[in-house]
């Protein structure tokens, strides 16, 4: 290797956090006053002009924890080559989640565990700047055999074998130029959770709801589990005010045991909700296969916080959920979001994912086009997450189009924020908190 | 309350690290080079003498991680009335466990939880300490319906209710006394894991092997995993060093994906293995399951990596283990293990601590002692782990007697560190590490 070849040269944290529990933005049955923030970093290499970034989202308190566990992980990154490290991202993956002294704190799940997936998606960004494609679109180039080898089989095995992932791969290559172009010309189907937050009042609920419709979406989603009372009369509002052929999800945030969560999820049946996401704990796999069985028809939707790739194994081997809500930023990155792709599409369990919070939409849309164009090949009864929070502050903020999220054509995963909205919102230290804290004080 | 009342004032943490690497001391197969760690607090009081210690076991990288994550609950802990704090541990869980925002770095997992489970430790330590009895007698002496207030019945009410756990506890306490006087007087069994580690010489194991039944231990461990050859060699040595009679039992680390674990343990039939450990993920319930019934006569063990009650709760209902290995430091201590003991007890497994580490067995030999003297009753095919590392740092060590724990009779948890070796160790700035980097720079 050259001596002269680039380097990752720093990993550069940021503890950025932004106020939103002043508004109810976010606000549900479990997370009353959430304060959107990211652990970001930015990987700094001596080649320029590309860099790396990626970040954890958290709802606010222990912003600093996942910052310190991006921290832990320096060592293993600075000072790797860039092209060995873009070439095969896997390979940092493997170090990272095979660090034996680290994989103490979780093994594959938590802090530590999400650290690795902020710093894995950081390198992915890297990789598809330069190669000059959005990752949506330099996954659904890579060789099948590539992408294969990027996936950590470990643990999974005994659902999906390594030949299996490359015959799915494979067949999905099939057509994929031609839906590449459907994807650019129509864009991806989105739903909005906009009008459901549960501080809203249900003249905002109606309001935010019938807009959702003009604009072209087909579903939404209400948050629900505080009060059932309330849950009915929010729900009868959504439903009159979008009519009977929207899709209506619900979303508890893990706020039941399992015979209430089937009791609850019964007593809104007038209402024809589509799914209920996270009706109890995401650790709960028999718990929500029991569910699952109690509600029917009404589908079963989990995974914001599914901690990793075994656990989502074990939720479709145990038929416990009809959709599979990825996040970008939970598990491990980019190669652990492949292998859960792979999972659903050989159970044949479409993937709807999880965004929001900050910057998860501008990641994640790449991970369902990917799946669309070159593994899947439909987008039949999938749908993205769509927020309308916080986009002002990224370089590439998401555009959604008609109830669609339009493809990304920049280079990277199109999720980094604009320099000023880091330095304004670091906390404590940038001007917005300082800021605050003059006026506390004065 | 008056305003005098004792308040806690200061959450004081400390980042110690010991170089167990350098002997192989805790090598196994998942963990080649551990240097045992404690992310280690104190509760300050303003009552004084009394102070609550705990800790979060770690192997070395992280533990900084794990100390932060410590110092983000000190806003929930400082302030607090000792009397308020004492009477009532549980209501300090649900705060840590409840707060909103540091939920989602979680939720219930990973490097949080096990934050929280140290400062829930070192209340219970505070709690016993006042009350002047070890912390198996402060839980044995206590009335049935405060411990059940004590438990967290959100997500594990299908297989636990609290009424099923007040009757197991009420039932639990018939014959307490006689057994308390039994415990006192014998101790309460334990197994060791010393002879087994993976970087030790045949000739060591053998020595160590024979040394342990010596000692009047019924059943010893091995590391396997790492190679079928050399695991077949070393099982062999230790099943001809122990003699038929004694319990050998075999020790994973997590390596393995289902069918391997299966092939493997059933490669090692010969030698009479009493359990598998650790045989694959600790997330794994339905891959357990199936190991289960994959190598049966051999028992299947795991837990000490197990996150929370949910996965507890799940392994149980599934069919997935015979023997529950509770660690006291990795869920979110007493409050959670006192739900993950009823658990146990309502299937019917026998519950045989993980421990070892620095500081794990004086913590866990509480928890076994209180199942025995007033929950499960029995002693029966229940062992704690014993390994012969790190006691000297602390106050109180654990001692071994004819392969028994001795009964701890000081207050609290008696898992204090001396403050010689808290100084000596602190990394990076302690006695021991600096002139460790001395030595480097000369």
């Amino acid at each position: 290797m050259s001596a002269t070849a680039a380097r990752i040269t720093a990993v550069d944290t940021y503890d950025i956090r932004f106020p939103t529990s002043r508004e109810l933005d976010g606000s549900d049955a479990m997370n009353p006053d959430p304060d959107y923030s990211a652990a970001y970093l930015v990987l700094r290499t001596s080649e320029g002009p590309h860099e790396g970034h990626g970040f954890t989202f958290t709802i606010g308190r222990g912003n600093d924890v996942q910052v310190a566990a991006v921290d832990a992980l320096r060592e293993h990154v600075v000072g790797r080559s860039v092209a060995e490290l873009c070439a095969d991202p896997g390979a940092l993956y493997h170090a990272l989640v095979g660090d034996s002294q680290l994989r103490w704190l979780g093994p594959e799940k938590g802090v530590m565990h999400m650290a690795i997936g902020a710093v894995v998606n950081a390198v992915w960004d890297l990789a598809a700047k330069r190669a000059g494609k959005p990752v949506w679109q330099f996954l659904a180039d890579a060789d099948p055999a590539w992408l294969v080898d990027q996936i950590d089989f470990r643990y999974i095995a005994d659902a999906l074998t390594p030949a299996e992932a490359l015959e799915l791969l494979t067949k999905g290559r099939q057509g994929a130029p031609e839906r590449a172009a459907e994807l650019l010309r129509r864009g991806y189907p989105a739903y909005t959770t906009s009008p459901g937050w549960l501080g809203y009042s249900d003249e905002k609920l109606t309001r935010l709801a019938q807009e959702a419709v003009a604009d072209g979406f087909t579903q939404i989603k209400l948050k629900v589990g505080a009060d059932l009372a309330d849950d009915i009369r929010r729900c009868r509002a959504a439903r009159e005010a979008v009519g009977p052929d929207i899709r209506m999800a619900v979303d508890a945030n893990q706020r039941w045991n399992v015979d209430e969560a089937i009791a609850w999820t019964k007593a809104l049946d007038a209402f024809d909700p589509y799914w209920i996401e996270e009706p109890t704990s995401p650790d709960d796999i028999l718990g929500h296969a029991a569910i699952r069985r109690g509600v029917h028809p009404v589908r079963v939707a989990t995974g914001e916080h599914v901690q990793n790739r075994i656990v989502f194994k074990q939720l479709l081997q145990a038929g416990a959920i009809d959709v599979l809500q990825l996040d970008a930023a939970r598990v491990a990155g980019v190669n652990e979001n492949l292998a859960i792709l792979l999972l659903a599409a050989k159970f044949g369990i479409p993937v709807c994912p999880h965004a929001g919070g900050v910057g998860l939409c501008e990641l994640v849309q790449h991970l369902s086009m990917f799946d669309y164009v070159a593994l899947s090949g439909t987008t039949r009864d999938r749908v993205i997450e769509f927020v309308d929070h916080l986009h002002e502050h990224f370089l590439e903020p998401v555009v959604i189009d008609r109830g669609h999220y339009r493809a990304p054509t920049a280079p990277g995963f199109t999720a980094a924020m604009k320099q000023d909205s880091i330095d304004t919102y670091t906390y404590p230290h940038g001007a917005f908190w300082t800021a605050e804290n003059t006026e506390a004080r004065a």
